[in-house]
């Protein structure tokens, strides 16, 4: 018998399923060590057996693990620990269990020579809780209109076909429709050619710095700015020049300085709860931003991701709307708004530059789901969005509350926050003496997921600060996630 | 009253809806010029009074006008032609009717700088038939159940909440459903790490070859080949190295040319029915291609979009599945076998390469709709995609023979072409006294949109020739499609 299975201990009162608990046991168990790559495991009947559960309880657990790569399964033998494990694969290039992606014993494996050189991110597990960086919570989002407005129009299919290839602008139901829900919720006076939908708010960045930016660019980014966005200037080439950014956004001085020292192409700007630190650009920076991008002669970035949550007064108006003779690009996403899963943004910008830019989205993506986005249309068309928008603008402005309340009390003196205005997240900073890479490796290992905190940053200054998302968790769920932190944070001896 | 009105010519017989056919008719009007931008359309009641129509059909009619851009609202003064026609725009950067994007009268509209200058594609309107350059059925596919398995996904949100950041390489559930797929399908043995989840083949190729070409690299592709890996190679600064295909697929002996006078560093190929030309590579090439890559130390793009479908005989395995020391990235798509709306498309490649592709994923999308590919899994595991493949191939093996049949029957002598074994369309080489620019602008005019026939080809010679989707029309949808393209190609006297 393996010696492994003493350490399996389950707790049926739990709220986590029986299967999940022996799953994540047994990562832990790898994970420590206490048991090898290549260890075969007893079969689901014997497990059953074992530990007192059904058996299609340990077909499950054993499913889950198969699922997140921990074991695999040998063929008329069954289970055992896998020899490529999930966090612990290893860099080399001969991979000699697999036949056409490796099992060469004469011949070296061949490595795939990249130009681009990108580091991998970490690998993550399913965790019980998730204090994300600010996404909505798609619990609240019209998903079931959405999805029945998606129906009706899938089985319009022969009046809704048209040529798949004109489609990479997006579908014209929806760009009109965009066009009408911009103007009346930001001011925005545009015309349907000024649209490009694209498959969210990265995609609508990646292709605006890819027709902007060239090597040796240089692309003003606050600092701290939003890690991915940097990521894409840089895999561009483009030469970053960092700004700081206060409570009310990025510096306007520094900004005007960093132009007298270089030749400025592009500056990216967030303008509502800029990310990571979650502040608004004040509405007398975002004249003198217009003012600095004439006389410097740059194209503004405006990633707007944030407009429409707003808890203490009405959104400043964005850069796009006011004039700016077609200085900005701005940028948006109902992946933002609606729910993560829903993979819709867009981009506004003068119609050659459009033009462009689907050119490049055919090149990166020929076109987004068109059903989806006739559906979408549907829903902003008749109100459903703008509807679901009050809903979860009202449930946000109570969990932002809640969480603040529970940080004050709870927490007081480890973590320290300045309210935000709006958004869906805060600006936690920790305490040096709780450096957040051993706070977040703890709370994984009591179920919650929280940032490690290290990958916003512009420069490598460690300021011990993460988003800490209130959107995402209903106030139950959120106590239960600050309850696992505070006992991280606050053990009980 | 308006001249134009008299212009306007309804069939209540026709199989168009009087809505539709309305707008139409406006359209070609404002077209041929008889009637300018900025004229005042009558009221929906007028016009329904003098078209004999119901007023909700005049509503619709408009409605129609305006989602295409052809007519804007003046508020309290009713309907006009839009000044900015669809497909009349100017290529000025001053846009006097625009707020924020124009209505600069002292200073001159800004031109944003880009850097690369790609031509804009032609703007298409709705026609009643398309002969498309091959694209699945949406009306065979499992969309329901798709749908089905999507909602009930969407509402086990907690169970399913993830980090958002982690699912850039796609869903666990559909990356290990995938390996089960490809294995089972065709042989491929792999595992979870080397796959990644896409937005469909084209932003595979993408990836692809973001990460394996920097300028000045020569790329081999067959002359012709499909213009927007092309495009994207080009985008990438690399150099194209063409090779001709014949009846058997790519030239190996010209690849070996190639390679002999070029340093190569990567080789694109569609191994079953070739875009455009639908043919197959044959297995002695295939064996060809891959000593030459292990000879010419050159790694292989394989695009394996179209191996579902198969009329004659079994699909040759990838080349990914031979022994190919990890010099294979092998790339597929859902969107091609389910349909167009389906975005979910994948990547094979070594591990090391997949980590990289996900950091490049991440850039330029984040993430794909983690809901839509665990149910996608879902179908994939219960074996409804597999039923849905059965299907499709029956249906579209007999349009394929009922294209045959008719272009034998109906236009011998115009149109040559040769059966392909598999896949959704056939290449269809026009006779040159018949220039495909005329014959589709003649088609459009009736309603058949059809190619123009130029982009595909790799030099600029014009061989007169474009692709013919049999997959997504019914029998009688093609009949009719056919009589227009007939009623074109020979006129009645």
């Amino acid at each position: 018998m393996l010696p492994f299975i003493t350490l399996l201990s389950i707790d049926k009162t739990s709220n986590q399923p029986v299967y999940l608990q022996i799953a994540n046991n047994v990562v832990n168990i790898i994970r420590e060590g206490q048991i090898k790559p290549g260890t075969m495991l007893p079969g689901t009947r014997e497990l059953a057996r074992l530990l007192n559960i059904h058996r299609k309880t340990a077909i499950a657990a054993y499913d889950e693990l198969y699922a997140q790569s921990w074991i695999e399964v040998v063929p008329r033998k069954g289970a055992r620990i896998a020899q490529n494990l999930p966090d612990l694969q290893p860099q080399r290039w001969n991979e000699p269990r697999l036949s056409s992606y490796g099992n060469m014993l004469a011949a070296p494996f061949y490595r795939i020579e990249t130009h681009t050189n990108i580091p991998s991110g970490p690998v993550l597990r399913r965790p019980d809780f998730i204090i994300d960086e600010g996404y909505p919570d798609s619990r609240l989002a019209p998903l079931d209109l959405l999805n029945r407005a998606y129906r009706s129009r899938a089985k319009q299919n022969t009046v809704w076909k048209w040529m798949p290839g004109s489609l990479a602008g997006g579908s014209p139901l929806l760009r009109t429709a965009l066009v009408g829900y911009l103007l009346e919720s930001r001011g925005l006076d545009i015309q349907d050619h000024h649209t490009l939908i694209t498959h969210g708010a990265q995609m609508s960045i990646y292709i605006a710095a890819s027709l902007l930016l060239k090597p040796g660019d240089a692309v003003i980014v606050a600092d701290p700015s939003y890690f991915l966005a940097n990521k894409v200037f840089e895999s561009l080439g483009a030469r970053l020049v960092r700004v700081p950014v206060d409570g009310y956004g990025m510096d306007m001085d520094a900004v005007e300085q960093a132009c007298k020292k270089n030749q400025i192409n592009a500056l990216y700007v967030i303008p509502h709860h800029h990310h990571p630190t979650t502040v608004t650009l004040s509405p007398e920076r975002r004249m003198r931003l217009l003012e600095l991008s004439r006389r410097f002669d740059f194209t503004i970035i405006e990633d707007d991701y944030d407009y429409e949550f707003h808890y203490n007064s009405a959104p400043f108006l964005p850069l796009a709307s006011s004039q700016h003779d077609g200085r900005v690009i701005y940028i948006g996403s109902f992946s933002k708004s609606i729910a993560p899963s829903v993979r819709v943004g867009f981009m506004i910008a003068p119609a050659d530059f459009i033009r462009q830019a689907i050119q490049l989205r055919m090149m990166i993506d020929l076109r987004g789901d068109h059903i989806l986005e006739d559906a979408l249309a549907e829903l902003i068309h008749n109100g459903d969005i703008g509807r679901y928008l009050k809903k979860a603008n009202k449930a946000y402005f109570e969990r932002r509350d809640h969480l603040c309340l529970v940080l004050e009390t709870e927490l007081k003196g480890i973590v320290d926050f300045d309210k935000p205005s709006g958004g869906m997240a805060l600006w936690a900073r920790f305490n040096k003496d709780y450096p957040l890479i051993r706070v977040a490796d703890a709370a994984a290992a009591k179920g919650l997921l929280i940032s490690r905190g290290f990958r916003n940053h512009g420069n490598l200054r460690d300021d011990n600060s993460i988003r800490m998302g209130f959107a995402s968790l209903e106030i139950n769920e959120m106590n239960a996630a600050i309850e696992i932190l505070t006992g991280v944070l606050k053990p009980k001896i």
